[in-house]
């Protein structure tokens, strides 16, 4: 058993190859060998495609597969790699984390060769994958317990060519959402040890819910659409149809856009994704559960917004994440203007 | 403490009641004190609304909130008794079952006095609340695994009038689909100890997947559909859109119905709820997890149904099950046709 994450094939190779990618075992668990598919058709970018890096988000490993379908009659030029299941761990167990060391895998990155096995698959995917590729699609979801538009998503970058770079290529995936997520947890995302390297890197964030067959749809259409616009392969642009929108828009939110619950008790959704609100509509109730006769309490949106997420109705504890707002990147407003410029370079 | 549950109420008092039904502490588990709401209008048929019997089904609980609300404007007669959660310890976890005991409410009936919690709930239910109904709507969804459209069911019952009435009150919700449905696994049911006492109980099972503000509309004016049939309340009967389809349909179904995983993999569904599908038509492909070279499993449509429920995209074990098919109740089928006869007295 080698101690050095590899691939089972040579990437150089031309034309198509299908392996693994050997993460090796540690003290808690056995080697692990994650299907891979690599499509070397010589010069042009090199794109790296990842799925299932949370457990419970399985329209990436889905729509991985179907654009495995995809490229051999498709590809036209340069490097694609499409790594379906980054964490089989979390997918067998449908969990975020990875059930054996509790860990969340895009909290990890670059992680560690010597370290427990969630540590090991990302320091695999960083030093023998990321070196590979100009640009990666990670392919994510809100998770079964969120609504969520399908949206192409980056952080703010220091670096204002590839934040510009990113924008981009982020909208030609031609979802309905398009987002500039500001974000405070980002420490050990694997969008930030690409972005480090200057690669473009676009979290696609596949909406939440069940993974059903016509938003799978929507979903590859969407992944097809971006390598169609980077000029690696053939095929017309769709433009797929979200619940009677057949826009897209680009939204940014920051971290104040969370609402949370103002107690704990049962949610109630009072409204729906991509819904616009203005000051004091309804985002949603809290109704406490020990009483029938106290009173419930409104969750109230504080300015107009875009709601871009909302939590399924559920049991809540207080200040616990239950909508998720945004604005149209456009908006000019204090300190934020940076992103808009970038986009109309 | 008393030692046997009961109201802390009088049922008998006219008009609007709020207070507790008291589940008598264990071993395993103190008191619990579960909100509950009466409207005595006199004369009249008496209802039991009950939800949250699964804990990963929130569509009760707020419905049951929503009806509270509505009410008292609307109600002319009868009584209506609202139990809005029946399993408090399972809607916090957020579970199906009871964390604290392992066990399924809706398999325990009609409990013990003397068991652990679940069984306790289950008793106080059967002994304080069954008495004082003539008819029971357990508010169900296929859990948040699952899409289903918003559905009235019923078991087929060996009473032909009491089956007869069942499925005419269940038709009365207006909703997209009323089920009959064979189901193997019975025992211990609320619905059963209902039924055997010669109530009509309808366990309305309203989707599944995200519990949205769009969905909840539509499972209110069921629940609202049903009692301005039944003559108990003033109201305008609605019927509502689910995706598109506007009008209802009475189907049946049983237990070879359910497909099955034809192995451990990834199951991506291709289908989507109320499609009706021919013999051979795929319902989703099964992904081993452990190659992207071994052949995908399409699973088949064995015969023209509609598709009932389909399970989310997510990794499955082999023999799940993944998708519920059904039919129209009123084609004749050996062995089958009584609840066709049934529907039509």
């Amino acid at each position: 058993m080698s101690k050095a994450p590899h691939l089972t094939f040579d990437f150089n190779t031309s034309g198509l190859s299908r392996g693994h990618l050997i993460v090796p075992g540690g003290a808690d668990h056995g080697e692990l060998s994650l299907p891979i598919f690599s499509l070397n058709k010589g010069e042009g970018p090199r794109v790296l495609i990842t799925g299932g890096n949370h457990g419970n988000e399985l329209e990436g490993p889905l729509v991985s597969r179907r654009i495995i379908e995809w490229l051999p009659k498709s590809q036209t030029c340069g490097r694609i790699i499409v790594l379906p299941v980054l964490n089989p761990l979390a997918v067998e167990a449908w969990s975020r984390n990875t059930p054996l060391d509790g860990l969340n895998l895009n909290r990890v990155f670059p992680g560690r060769a010597d370290g427990s096995v969630t540590q090991r698959i990302a320091d695999a995917v960083s030093r023998v994958l990321l070196p590979m590729a100009d640009i990666v699609f990670d392919l994510h979801s809100f998770g079964p317990t969120w609504d969520l538009p399908p949206a192409a998503t980056t952080h703010p970058i220091a670096d204002p060519d590839l934040m510009a770079r990113t924008v981009r290529v982020a909208e030609a995936f031609k979802l309905p959402v398009t987002l500039v997520w500001q974000h405070n947890d980002t420490a050990g995302m694997f969008d930030i040890v690409a972005q480090n390297q200057g690669k473009v890197f676009v979290c696609a964030e596949f909406g939440g819910g069940t993974v059903g067959a016509a938003n799978l749809a929507i979903y590859e259409a969407g992944v097809r659409n971006a390598l169609i616009a980077l000029g690696l392969a053939e095929g017309k642009v769709e433009y797929p149809t979200f619940r009677k929108q057949k826009f897209g828009q680009t939204l940014e939110t920051h971290p104040s856009d969370w609402l949370k619950s103002p107690a704990s008790g049962i949610f109630e959704p009072r409204c729906s994704v991509l819904d616009e609100v203005k000051q004091g509509d309804i985002i949603g109730i809290l109704h406490p559960m020990d009483s029938l006769s106290a009173d419930s309490i409104e969750i109230l949106a504080p300015g107009p917004s875009i709601v871009l997420a909302i939590v399924s109705g559920a049991h809540v504890k207080a200040n616990e994440g239950v909508a998720f707002l945004a604005r149209p990147l456009n908006i000019q407003e204090s300190g934020a203007d940076q992103p808009a410029r970038l986009v109309c370079q």
